[in-house]
């Protein structure tokens, strides 16, 4: 197989092979039913206990509240639509930059009478003070605002946000899918600021696709999406999906113990990556938040984002646009427009996410082949004006 | 590990090697997101594509007809919920044997105005035909009858019961997830005699857990359960779990192949299994219906089928109880309530599904087994009464 150098980790992250071995006793042998009452579902349920306590250890939570999913669009599904379900129809406030399993589920609630309120955020990504403050006078029932952007990495002070909107006395999420892994988590914090349920998904940071958690407060009552068997406390029915959860259990481990050493080694290879994209040119997004330390989301004007990605493709470099991708006509992200940013600007964008498996010779190679194929796609613009 | 001989397939199924083998390639160097533009993102498009394929033609379905979920419950969920929240409320009307994650989405709608009914069933756990006229009259918007059920194994003639639905312009589901691998699937026909929708579950054959499927009709509109990037044509969104998903078509394919030879297998120890039972005394529930080759669901009177099965677990067997055994003080099983049976005989069902690694000597040494078991614990009830 043709294997260009992958720099798309916020899309999905290669499985840990340690992570791996972990889990194959469990598409092996290991393969009973957890809620069996003999020798191989009990193998299975002490397999879920022993995985369930690591990732609540992972980010400082009793693992009594961890409710396993199959992923992350399904948690923030769960608690968007969950939580919904036991509430009095009222507003539900998000910021205008969540992913769309936070947008889409809060704009269903709108068919059930729910008022949806998007929360601004200013030219850096950031959730914008004055807005958030505007929203939370409106007394939401229900608030989500993201950790930390998978386009532009930028990071909010949740613990903060949450703290300012107690007295609306709405539940507080917030979806730290991409944060996971790559910053220090502890939602015993954010509980006692205020934040009530936290995402996880175990794809993003090493684990397997096909499991994810939500992480949540008891006294939040939720309405199971997926009702039946009465599985993970009556919130999540179905066969538990034992090696992935043992694969997230291990992937939780392995991200936070590697965790410091990870941040320095990826804030070293960004800093390069950062100082070349200057150097030629680009525009880096959120360039004065804080950030996630392995995204770059950057574009250069006058050049689009898909174009330059395809032809980063075949040079060997997988990395992503920022457009929605999907339709013949693509979209300039939502969230750079949600940042003022200009809608040309917009659509050149381009995101790169490193890795642990990345090295410095993978950024210098990238900057080349970004140089060349800028070169070569600069000179093909100015030949056909 | 202790290995006792594994007799509980209708719970969970030992993943197939070949289907293992085909998985893992995803599981290692093809870790692409299929949402992804770059070669790993096609990567794992195209095998997401060739396991829909590989589902569909094992069902006689179109592939555009596969929505690809985390399993069996997330699919009968999204049915249940999904088609309801496009439908003014009515009634929807359920078999009494349904699985818990058919009949709970089903009491969940109740909260929204929907009227929940019950189909009866009868001694052998088929559905009683002049109870479903009944219901059918009441003219009700959604209406689900399982292939095959879970306990008893006990086969209901879905594709009459559909077209007799079809006055009613219900959309009709059938719960196929201990059907398939075991008997012949048609989608197909089913569609054409009035069967709207289909579930599956790959662990139930073979395949691995977290992944399953509704086979779905696209006239039916649905509202997706979970939503947000708008994968599998809006109606089931999430980062998709390629290494389930490909082992979910690969273990389709290989049991529709060897499904012949399966099931002749499967029915002859099935027969010695029931010849045994029934001359050790056991009463065998549904046992006049047509029954999945592999299931023998029994009870000896004034055995408790807790008890049985602990027994036979330490004795090398394993084995399920017919009890819901979460709680402390556990139910009779529903199903068997529902078929008319007396309590005091349901708390002794004891369920045995066999699978394509079971032998013959596996069957004798299980009837041997049982036959010490019992006489143990009737020696035990003489002494103690
Ligand atoms: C911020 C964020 N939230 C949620 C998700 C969805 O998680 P999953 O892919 O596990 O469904 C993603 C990734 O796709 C994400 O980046
Ligand atoms: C009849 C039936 N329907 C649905 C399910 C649920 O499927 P899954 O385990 O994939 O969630 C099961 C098994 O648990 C079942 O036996």
């Amino acid at each position: 197989m043709f294997a260009p150098v992958y720099l798309d980790h916020n899309a999905t992250t290669p499985l840990d092979p340690r992570v791996l071995e972990g889990m194959l006793p469990y598409l092996r042998e290991q393969y009973g039913n957890a809620s069996s009452r003999h020798e191989y579902g009990r193998a299975a349920r002490r397999a879920i206990d022993e995985a369930r306590q690591r990732v609540a250890y992972a980010v400082g939570a009793h693992p009594t509240e961890v409710v396993f999913t199959s992923g992350g669009s399904e948690a923030n599904n769960l608690f968007v639509k969950g939580a919904a379900a036991c509430l009095t129809p009222g507003a539900v406030a998000i910021s205008a930059i969540e992913h769309p399993c936070v947008r889409e589920p809060a704009k269903q609630l709108v068919r059930n009478g729910w008022r949806l309120r998007e929360i601004a955020v200013d030219a850096n990504c950031r959730v914008a003070s004055a807005d958030f403050q505007a929203a939370m006078a409106e007394k939401p029932a229900i608030v989500s605002v993201m950790l930390a952007n998978n386009e532009t990495g930028a990071v909010q002070d949740v613990g903060v946000l949450a703290a300012q909107a107690r007295e609306t006395r709405a539940w507080f999420h917030t979806d730290a899918v991409q944060a996971f892994g790559k910053l220090p988590l502890d939602f015993r914090a954010l509980n006692g600021a205020g934040v009530h349920a936290m995402t996880l998904s175990a794809h993003k940071l090493g684990g397997p696709k096909g499991a994810g958690a939500l992480v949540v407060d008891k006294r939040v009552e939720l309405q199971p999406l997926i009702a039946g068997g009465g599985h993970e406390r009556g919130l999540r029915s179905g066969t538990e999906n034992v090696a992935a959860i043992v694969g997230f259990g291990l992937a939780a481990e392995l991200a936070v113990a590697r965790l410091d050493a990870r941040a320095a080694q990826l804030a070293a290879l960004r800093a390069e990556l950062d100082a070349g994209l200057k150097a030629q040119g680009a525009t880096i997004f959120a360039g004065a938040a804080e950030r996630l330390p392995n995204t770059s989301y950057f574009a250069f004007a006058g050049l689009d984002g898909e174009t330059l990605v395809g032809k980063l493709d075949r040079a060997g470099f997988a990395v992503a646009a920022g457009a929605a991708c999907s339709s013949a006509n693509p979209e300039p992200s939502r969230v750079l427009l949600a940042m003022g940013i200009e809608s040309g600007l917009a659509r050149g964008a381009v995101r790169v996410s490193l890795g642990t498996e990345n090295t410095i010779s993978h950024v210098r190679d990238f900057l080349a082949a970004l140089q060349t194929t800028i070169s070569q796609l600069k000179g093909l613009t100015a030949l056909t004006s």
